[in-house]
């Protein structure tokens, strides 16, 4: 029943959200998964919850680099073939190291979101001699992006990665086998395996994942003395803008931190573009003033436009059908099933509504073909279509 | 068939993407809506989608305050009750004074989104005498939060203002009959109303719309230079902070400059807290350096916190249930079907998926209290609950 291609017993380091979900997937595919993590109560609901069994190896004295070690029980086959390292980031390094140690016939992997940091530290340890560079070669670092606003093993899913990038940086140096089984892993979870080297990798989330969460934290941090009545204003704007400001700051102070280099980079742009803004609000009847506003905006389109959308399809390749619904119960569905049976495919779907008022405009995405054909189906069931 | 409490007919002044579907809402509510566009190709749009008549009166000569200009071709009842004034907000202020003057028993309300510039030019020119105080008074500032990443006649439809906020701005010395008809154009559009000052409204949107506009177009200008192999890392965080970045930089030009002082001040204290997160991160390893960037997640976190959710409930109220849909028709609608069959609510709906995979999953929210009954429902009916 075991997955090929994934050495086994795998024994994943750290049960938060991430490992968790990741013992959840393996298990459901057959896989035989162990459990650590320093927290006794957070690895016994990973294990309640059925992402593995506990792992009954020894993981806290020092590493000793015989098989031995991690059969201290006696127990055949609990000596891992993968160790996934899924510690709070920083600590990933040095558990990444320990495990290369502790386990020398396994893969290790980790899944940490910052990958330059963690490359360095394993090439450090085999420069130091703490490592053969054969062990450093069994290291390779993976970022599995399927992160959410909500963290600890309750929250986790087998299927969080379903549908996900997952990003796997090896090196030169790195062994086949080991890129092999961390490939393997990502996809029996359902996720897209992505090929890119740490530094590269570091430098897209700076971007695509690290500066969202800083100009959410930044946008909604100016909210926390507006007055409730300012605020009932609010529509999908500020609320699509700052939906992942309640993420949590333990784990991104974290994440912004080991990756600080390249986020400062990005920052300056966005410093640059600020004050640039700044002066020119400052007077904006001055020459030139409104070109340098509009050219923000402009920009911004410009960027925008080259985020792909669902499928890789280029953004806004589908057309809207807007169609108004009551709030109560089976509206959606009684609509669904119309688009369903009109035999039109929803590409994306979104409610957009605002506070005070019962009721919802439901956003079908489609392909642009199918808009019409869908609207006059739905408007002849009667559906109020705007 | 006419709508009570308003003065008609109603002239709309510009056939952009608000005026028009002003138009067409008043129209289906039964008004008599006349149209008026400098583009004489944006008003023929408007007049052909059926968002009103065109106008017969002269426009463009200067005001003549004798109620025979508007009934110049002796078309009787063609002298307007209310114009709405949907200009650009460039000119917002200078219409709605012409208004005034040229229809001197009509009332005058502008939807313009900054709404103190536009009462100071209707107090100066009463201040110098080009209005007399009653005809001041009979102009109210309105601001239907309605606005999309859309613009033009095209895009228009009459619900776009359902369950939507509508802002009322009356002084103290406007005309009743003028708040009246104001609120009353609002709710015959399905919006709701909100009665506010001017000072209040423009410090309100400058945190909740303009401040993410501006912060959605700083994200997405960094991404003008990024590879493709980035951005086919994009999930829903990068996606839904910039969606707004896509808006008309003709139009927020014009809105960021008449509302400069109070996005100034908000800009100020984001350019404090990005300094500071900067001299942060150029030495992350410094004492307190790890606090200061959490602090930051942290306010950004209890700001988040205090936006609204759907009906003004408080935000988060709602439990999310997760299914897993094979991207094929019909599939959303069988999920949506099982979940009305259940008698459970809709509160909340959202696709979640990135690029590169078949695979979507449908994001139900629902009351806490429904949450193990919907999830035992739906995977009883063999859906894959995650």
């Amino acid at each position: 029943m075991a997955p090929r291609g994934i050495p086994e017993p795998v024994l994943i380091r750290g049960t938060g959200l991430l490992g968790t979900s990741i013992g959840l997937g393996l298990r459901s595919a057959g896989a035989d998964v162990f459990l650590a993590d320093p927290s006794p109560s957070a690895q016994a609901v990973a294990v309640d919850i059925g992402a593995g069994r506990a792992f009954d190896g020894d993981l806290t004295g020092p590493p000793d680099p015989t098989p031995a070690d991690a059969t201290a029980d006696g127990a055949p086959g609990s000596a891992p073939g993968a160790v996934i390292v899924a510690s709070p980031p920083d600590v990933t390094g040095q558990v990444v190291v320990d495990s290369l140690l502790r386990f020398p016939d396994a893969v290790v992997l980790d899944i940490a979101s910052v990958k330059v940091a963690i490359q360095h530290e394993v090439d450090a340890a085999v420069g130091t001699g703490v490592l053969t560079a054969a062990q450093g070669a069994r290291y390779v670092g993976t970022h599995p992006m399927s992160g959410r606003e909500r963290s600890g093993p309750v929250a986790a899913r087998g299927a969080l990665f379903t549908a996900a990038p997952w990003v796997v940086c090896a090196t030169e140096s790195t062994l086949a086998e080991a890129v092999g089984a961390a490939e393997e892993i990502a996809r029996v979870l359902g996720a897209t395996v992505h090929r890119m080297n740490a530094a590269d990798h570091d430098a897209s989330v700076a971007l695509i994942s690290h500066l969202p969460q800083i100009a959410a934290s930044l946008v909604s941090s100016r909210l926390q003395e507006t007055p409730a009545s300012s605020l009932a204003l609010a529509g999908n704007g500020l609320r699509d803008t700052t939906r992942i400001a309640a993420s949590d700051p333990q784990l991104w102070v974290q994440i912004l931190a080991a990756n600080a280099p390249e986020i400062l980079r990005v920052l300056y742009g966005v410093r640059e573009d600020l004050d640039r803004l700044i002066a020119t609000m400052e007077d904006p009847a001055a020459p030139g003033a409104r070109l340098d506003i509009a050219q923000l905006i402009a920009e911004g389109n410009a960027g925008h436009a080259r985020i792909p959308g669902k499928h890789g399809a280029p953004p806004q390749a589908f057309a809207l059908v807007t169609v108004i619904v009551e709030d109560a119960p089976g509206q959606i569905s009684a609509v669904l099933q119309d688009v369903g049976e009109a035999g039109v495919n929803v590409e994306d779907l979104r409610m957009d509504h605002s506070a005070g008022y019962e009721v919802g405009m439901l956003e079908i995405s489609v392909l642009p073909g199918r808009k019409q054909e869908l609207t006059d189906a739905l408007t002849a069931r009667g559906w109020k279509v705007v």
